[in-house]
């Protein structure tokens, strides 16, 4: 069975799974990479975000979180934000992720969907940003500080829905 | 006597002052317009954020927070906000605090301060930003759904410290 469905709290310990070695690389998230579990949880889950998780063959593979980017006047952006697990990565998991919180967010009202901060170093990320359509609309000059490649820019990327 | 220091919880009565007409006017922050006296002192001091409030003759007549605007990989930027009571605008306190944020920043080690949405029709708080060195690095298209002008561009500001 492979499935995209919103998560509930017996969905956090497969979540914490997924995030851990994502935060521990900080390679991609601008998170601290000795983020304790219900710190990263309440990162990825808390204020007013929704969980989601991809499930293949009854195996978590894959978050992503929808929220309003804003509130008030800014409230008809929404951000995303995704993470597959190390062993399930180069299988389109991603992909499948990002076209199911497309589909979702338009169907609630959204006009857009705005990412604050890709690392200019995530190729993967990207790529499948690029393909879907998002377009670089900021770059912020150093603003992450990567774990092997020093200072590197952060771009903002953005998609008209 | 004039007079920029760190807030207490003893000033939130002066900060939600202040706040209070900011955020019902909805024209500047992306914030909801009914927002709640509580939701609004979150935001303004939640989280890793540390307040300042500006005094002048005793009367408290700004208020501005600094964070670190990511954490982990991306804690060397840091983030501002900036609110003048209404009675007390034009006379440059929105200068002062952010002379007192740059240099506050500096001291801390922040290499970079940001501000992620600027609201276009913003224009005081645009030259005041643009006289101290901020530069635009990103416009976010129709981000911003202005209460009379309907939607219109968000910027975002970098400055190097």
């Amino acid at each position: 069975m492979n499935n995209i469905h919103r998560s509930t709290s017996k969905d956090h310990n497969a979540i914490w799974a997924i995030l851990q070695p994502t935060f521990r690389a900080g390679d991609t998230y601008a998170q601290p990479t000795d983020i304790f579990r219900e710190e990263a949880l309440s990162y990825w889950l808390g204020g007013h975000h929704t969980g989601y998780i991809a499930v293949e063959d009854n195996q978590t593979l894959g978050t992503y979180y929808l929220t309003p980017n804003q509130l008030g006047g800014g409230a008809h952006v929404c951000n995303c934000g995704f993470a597959t697990a190390p062993n399930a990565r180069g299988k389109g998991i991603a992909r499948k992720m990002l076209a199911h919180a497309l589909e979702t967010a338009r169907a609630q009202g959204y006009r857009a969907m705005q990412f604050n901060f890709v690392v200019t170093t995530n190729a993967d990320a990207l790529k499948i940003w690029s393909d879907n359509g998002f377009t670089e609309v900021g770059r912020l000059p150093n603003a992450f500080n990567h774990p092997t490649e020093g200072f590197v820019d952060a771009l903002i990327l953005y998609k008209t829905l």
